[in-house]
């Protein structure tokens, strides 16, 4: 099995030989600089190693992996211009560095070249059915930026919506990724389906975890402000499983707290202060965790020697059993 | 052979039994607003007509021929923004009845729809075959936009880089959704090929065409304001070839009119005068005659019996062959 920083340096040569064109330098450009900023190349890293379950020429799996990533960066640019976003990884995003419009045609042909290099893999059958998964994945993240968005102005969300919506807007990815890498590989539908359902098992949790950490991490791990959820009145798992579970008094103290602006004194404290006598990070660790294990379960199934599934289970772990 | 009014029928027949899902409403409503407003439908007509060159069961490329027309609206809901246009066919834009991120999102979904409807024609091979062919229209026609918003602030745009400017913006999706047809077809690479040209060189002469009768099109027949062009200053092809061929003092007025705004007195007659007195309709008809019959030199070359070429034939004359 190939290690997760041999698989990232095959990512990042793929990229440098298959680069987008020199012009129209304002097409692409834009391209190239949300790219460079870095990420983890989380999404086709996994892609990898799910071919790698089955199959040893990984390099046959490069374009679909680079596909992956290409997508995944046509919905941050787009994503950002839709949040008004002014920063991406600490730097400028594209349509703060230029405008909103070359933000929307980048990212549209950056989409299409997602397309091409997917095409490019495997035989015709196999290739058509790696179109047919990532459009089905494509279409679940628009819906689910879709529901993000109409959620920002609903005040009725529900537990099960939510994470129908991180489902759709994260997990669905991971799981297809998953899913695309077993395809190429030519893995049974059996096998392919419980890498997707995997991906997305993982993918719920990680974001659940998300919810968790950007509340309670550690400041000096987490990558973003700890607290930023609660001064941005976000709708957070931690949130709506308050809502859900808490006595009226505590739900009309969130409701209040939510009301008010990111400078209120004390918000932070005070709302945390609400989660925990409300038992909620240990209710949404269980929720997390009960997520993970059933990811697992999938990963078991798959029919392949369990010694080609340490690299894969290991990332994956390192993802979901982070320290708070 | 399938006349138009009856193809047409059969593309609307296929869109209705083939719709978006209802939810999320936020993200498929305004594709269907868009796709409700009309338009002629060529792009998806000719797509079929050139899938009965050569086959009888013109219904197994309606799903193609849908997918051109999805790729379409997509291009104008993100061009719409782009251009800050208030209206389409007289209604008001998606981005303007709901707001540019709707705009960017349903835009998104739009085309990757596209894709999916495209995937579901013809064996393994064919539809990699029309998944590539579309992927390499669709980066063209994102060129193409990219240069002509680059071509509106700067003033030294020449005729050749307008031209192909257009033949990507345009002329591009005209010969793919020929050689799509041909393909799902299964035509020879070569007819496939001829058709590509036909419908590029068409799509040329089409928009050298659409740029007088901007200009010179009867008021009664051009959808148009006539005039709309100059008022605007835009860099069309009767601009650019009077830039090319007129006297240094022609050259100046023109310059001059074109820092003015649309409400300068007198603006289109003097605009007007200038190319009249540099013989510039006669010139523009001229090279527009010639893309056309370099464009109809392409279909006498498809190796297909004359009697399957005459609808294709009657409907791409009636398009480049109007009274001015």
């Amino acid at each position: 099995m190939t290690s997760l920083p041999t698989l990232l340096s095959r990512i990042t040569e793929y990229s440098a030989t298959h680069p987008f064109p020199d012009s129209p330098p304002g097409l692409y450009e834009p391209c190239d600089y949300l790219l460079a900023l870095g990420g983890k190349r989380l999404r086709p890293a996994l892609l990898l190693m799910a071919y790698e379950l089955f199959r040893d020429d990984v390099d046959a799996a490069l374009p679909a992996a680079w596909a992956v990533e290409l997508f995944h960066n046509f919905t941050l640019m787009h994503d950002d211009i839709m949040d008004a976003a002014p920063l991406r990884r600490g730097q400028p995003t594209v349509h703060t560095r230029w405008n909103p419009n070359t933000g929307i045609l980048s990212g549209d042909v950056m989409l299409i070249y997602a397309y091409r290099h997917l095409l490019s893999v495997g035989d015709d059958a196999a290739a058509r059915a790696l179109v047919g998964v990532f459009n089905r994945v494509a279409i679940g993240v628009c819906e689910g930026q879709q529901m993000d968005v109409n959620f920002e102005t609903r005040d009725d969300v529900s537990l099960p919506e939510y994470v129908r919506m991180i489902e759709l807007k994260t997990a669905v990815l991971l799981g297809g990724a998953l899913e695309m890498g077993a395809l190429a590989a030519g893995a049974s539908g059996s096998d392919a389906g419980h890498l997707y359902e995997f991906g997305r098992l993982a993918g719920i949790s990680f974001q659940i975890q998300d919810d968790l950490l950007d509340t309670y991490g550690d400041p000096a791990k987490f990558g973003k402000q700890v607290g930023g959820d609660i001064l941005q009145n976000k709708k957070t798992f931690l949130v709506l499983k308050t809502l859900e579970i808490a006595a009226p008094a505590d739900q009309s103290e969130l409701h209040r707290w939510m009301q008010t602006g990111a400078d209120a004194p004390g918000k932070v404290d005070a709302v945390r202060a609400i989660f925990d006598r409300n038992n909620i990070p240990a209710l949404v660790a269980a929720e997390q965790a009960r997520f993970r294990e059933e990811a697992f379960r999938h990963l078991d199934a798959v029919q392949t020697p369990e010694s080609r599934k340490t690299v894969l289970r290991e990332a994956v772990e390192e993802l979901l059993v982070r320290q708070f």
